[in-house]
C-alpha cells in the first residue's frame, strides 16, 4: 500500500515510518522539523539522541533494506501539499503532523494562535488534497482523549445516542477540550467529519491516550534508530519526567492532588492501533472514532509505580505534590470506552514494573544529556505569571 | 457603556452601531472592509448603496448629535486589536467582525482556508485581548443556528442535559455544521467555552437565524444611513433572492424540494436582542447560549410568501425548483427552543405581507442597481464543477 506519514520525523512518526516499512508498504514521509525547532526555541532537547531525518532513513535502508521517501515542507503551504499528495497518490495517510503540547498552546497568545493555524489549517488543507487527488484514500488522523475532558457521564467513542424529549439521535460526542492545543484537535475533529459526511471521505480519527515508552521492534534495531524522549514541561509527558526525577535524585512532582485521571498506553500499542486502523479502513463517508488507550491511571498512582520500580533500582524516590499550573478537575469521574480497537485485535502491552524499569534505564543511559532547568512548569493556564509575556493593566 | 463594535461596517454591525450611539453609549468601531472587498472580487454589490465609513458617521453625528469613534484594520492582527482594546477599555465588545457566507467558504480551498483563519484566529486574538486588558467586559458573540445543523431530536440553547448509563452531566449541545463557514463557527464557540471556563471570562453566543430586513428606525431617518440588501449567491439569504427574482420577473428559484426548515428573524429583532444582550451580561465565567430567531420557515413556505405578497403588488410571480448547490436534508425534522430572549424581553416584529412588501418595495426603488449575473448559484459543496478552482486526476 502507498502510505504517506505526515510529521514523519516526531516522536510516534519515526516508528510508525519504519513499521509500516518493515510491513512491505511504501512509505512517504513530509515533516518540517517543527518539533526539533521548537526544542531549539527553548533550549531543551530530546532526553534520546535524535538523528537527522536523512540518517535516520539510510541507516533503516542499511538495516532493513527497505527505501523511504521524503519531502521536506510545511502542510500549512496547500500548494506544497497537494504536489506531494498528486506525486505520492496515497492510499491511506497518517497524519501525527501538528503541534502536539497542552502547555505550548498556553504559553502566550503568540503561541496559541500558531498553534490552532498549523492544527486546523494544515488539516484543512489536507482534506482538500485528499478530495482532489485520493478521495477513496483513508485519513488516519491523531487526536486526543483529551478532546472529551472530564465529562460526568461515560465517555464514548466520538459519538453517543441521545434520548431527548421522546426523540432519538446518535450525534459527535460533546467536548470540554482543556487546553488550546485540544480545542485545535475539536476543531479538527468537526472539519473531518464535515469531509466525510457532505464529500463522501473516509477517516478514522485516534483518539489517542498519553503515550508512554521509547522502545519498538525497529528501534530496538540500532541506537541510530530511536525515537525521542521528552521529558521537559512542554513536550514531556508525566511518565518520563517521573523517570527523570527519580533517576537524578528530585522527589517526582505530582501536580495538584494527584487524582487526575487520564488514558495510558504503550509505543508499542499505539503502532499496533495505526497497523489496525490503516488495515481495517473507514467505509467511504464514514467518519470512524476509536479511543486509542489500553488503560486508566491517575497522575499519582503514575507516581507510586515509578517510586516503586526505582526503589526496587536502589533509587530512594519521593513524591511532591506541585502546585497545578493547570486549570483542571483534580478529583473526578472519568471512565472511557475503548472496545473498539480490542475488537479488531489489539493486544495491550500494560504498564508494569518491568516497564518502568526499562524506561529508568533508558534515562540512566542518558542522564548526563538530562537538562535540570526544563523539567519544572513555567507555562500556567492562568494570566498573569507568564515568562516572557508582558503584563499589562487591566481595567476595574 | 463603553461598546466597541467588531465589523461595525456591516449589515448588522451599522444598524448596532446606529443603536447603542442613539442609547446613549459610547460606541467604536472596528472593521477592515472586508465585506466591501469580497463584492469587488465577485463584482457584487448590495442592493442598496452604501456610503463610505467616515461618510456615514458624518450623516450619524449630523443626524443624532453623537459621536462615533472608529479603527480600520484587521482582527487577524493581534498587535493592532490589543492596541485598540486597551484604548477603548470597552465594557461589552460585540463581535460581527467575520466572515460571514457559507457558499463563500466553499468557493475553494483559498477560501474555506481563508474563512477559518479570519473567523477563528480573529476571535481568539479577542479572546487573549479582553483576558488581558478587560477581563470583566462581556463579550457578545454572533453565532449562527447552522451551528446545529439537523438533528433528529429538539435544538435546546447551547447546552443539553444528557442522561447515559445511569448518571447525567449537562454538556456543550453536540453540532453537525452545514459547511465550512458553519464550522468555523463551531470551532469559535468551542474557544469561547474554554476561555469562559478556564479563564472566568463571560460571554453570550448569539446562534442566529437568517436575519431578513433592511429598515431600522436609524437607517430609516436617512438614506445615506442605509444598511447592505445582499441578494448574490454568495452573500444573499432566500428572502432577499427572493424578493429580487419577484421584481425583476424570473421565477425564484427554491433550492431542491424547499422543504429545509431554518430559523428566520427580522433585523430590529437582531438589534433587540444584542441590545437585551448587552443589558444583561452574563456572569463572570458563564458561556451562556441564546437561540436568536423568533420563527421557523421552510424555504418553500417563504417563496410562497413572496409569491403572496408580489402577487397583491401585481407581479406575476412562480416558483421553480433549483438543483441544489449545497449537500443538506431538503425534507427534516427541526424544532429549536429560542425561550431565553423572550424570558429577557423579547418582543418579535414577525414575518407577514406587509414585511415582505416593504422589503419588495425595497427591491423596486433600486430595481436598476440589480446584477442579474449574481444571483443564481455557481458555488457548490460538492468539488468538480468550480468556477476558477481547476480539476484534478483522480486516482482510482
Amino acid at each position: 500500500m502507498r502510505i504517506l506519514i505526515l510529521g514523519g520525523d516526531g516522536y510516534l512518526g519515526w516508528p510508525t515510518v519504519m513499521r509500516f516499512s518493515e510491513r512491505g508498504h511504501e512509505v512517504t514521509v513530509v515533516d518540517n522539523f517543527s518539533r526539533r525547532r521548537w526544542h531549539h526555541e527553548h533550549s531543551t532537547d530530546s532526553l534520546t539522541p535524535i538523528r537527522p531525518l536523512a540518517e535516520r532513513i539510510d541507516v533503516w535502508r542499511e538495516t532493513s533494506g527497505n527505501e523511504v521517501k521524503h519531502f521536506i515542507g510545511n502542510i500549512e503551504d496547500g500548494e506544497f501539499l497537494d504536489e506531494v499528495v498528486a506525486e505520492v497518490l496515497p492510499e491511506a495517510v497518517v497524519h501525527y503532523g501538528e503541534q502536539p503540547s497542552a502547555p505550548y498552546s498556553m504559553i502566550s497568545r503568540r503561541h496559541a494562535v500558531h498553534t490552532q493555524h498549523t492544527n486546523v489549517i494544515g488539516t484543512l488543507n489536507l482534506l482538500f488534497s485528499m478530495r482532489d487527488r485520493v478521495p477513496n484514500a483513508h485519513l488516519v488522523k491523531l487526536g486526543t482523549m483529551g478532546e472529551y475532558g472530564t465529562p460526568n457521564i461515560d465517555i464514548e467513542e466520538g459519538y453517543i445516542e441521545i434520548e431527548h424529549k421522546g426523540r432519538k439521535d446518535t450525534l459527535p460526542y460533546p467536548k470540554l477540550p482543556g487546553s488550546l492545543y485540544h480545542l485545535s484537535k475539536v476543531h479538527d475533529s468537526h472539519n473531518i467529519h464535515f469531509a466525510c459526511r457532505i464529500w463522501g471521505m473516509r477517516a478514522t480519527d485516534l483518539n489517542q491516550g498519553v503515550v508512554y515508552g521509547v522502545e519498538t521492534d525497529e528501534t530496538a534495531l540500532d541506537e541510530r534508530l530511536a525515537t525521542r524522549f521528552d521529558y521537559d514541561e512542554i513536550f514531556g509527558t508525566a511518565l518520563n519526567r517521573f523517570c527523570v526525577q527519580a533517576v537524578i535524585g528530585q522527589p517526582l512532582t505530582v501536580y495538584g492532588k494527584g487524582g487526575q485521571t487520564r488514558g495510558f498506553l504503550n509505543i508499542r500499542d499505539t503502532l499496533q492501533c495505526v497497523e489496525l486502523a490503516v488495515d481495517n479502513p473507514a467505509a467511504l463517508g464514514e467518519m470512524r472514532v476509536f479511543n486509542q488507550f489500553t488503560e486508566q491511571f491517575t497522575v499519582l498512582e503514575l507516581a507510586k509505580l515509578v517510586q516503586q520500580a526505582g526503589g526496587e533500582m536502589g533509587y530512594d524516590v519521593s513524591i511532591e505534590s506541585f502546585p497545578n499550573p493547570r486549570v483542571e478537575m483534580e478529583e473526578h469521574y472519568y471512565n472511557a470506552v475503548n472496545t473498539k480497537l480490542h475488537d479488531l485485535g489489539l493486544q495491550p502491552h500494560l504498564l508494569g514494573p518491568e516497564l518502568v524499569q526499562s524506561v529508568l534505564k533508558t534515562t540512566e543511559q542518558y542522564k548526563d544529556r538530562v537538562i535540570d532547568r526544563a523539567i519544572l512548569p513555567k507555562t500556567t493556564w492562568q494570566p498573569g505569571e507568564l515568562e516572557g509575556r508582558p503584563t499589562f493593566a487591566r481595567s476595574k
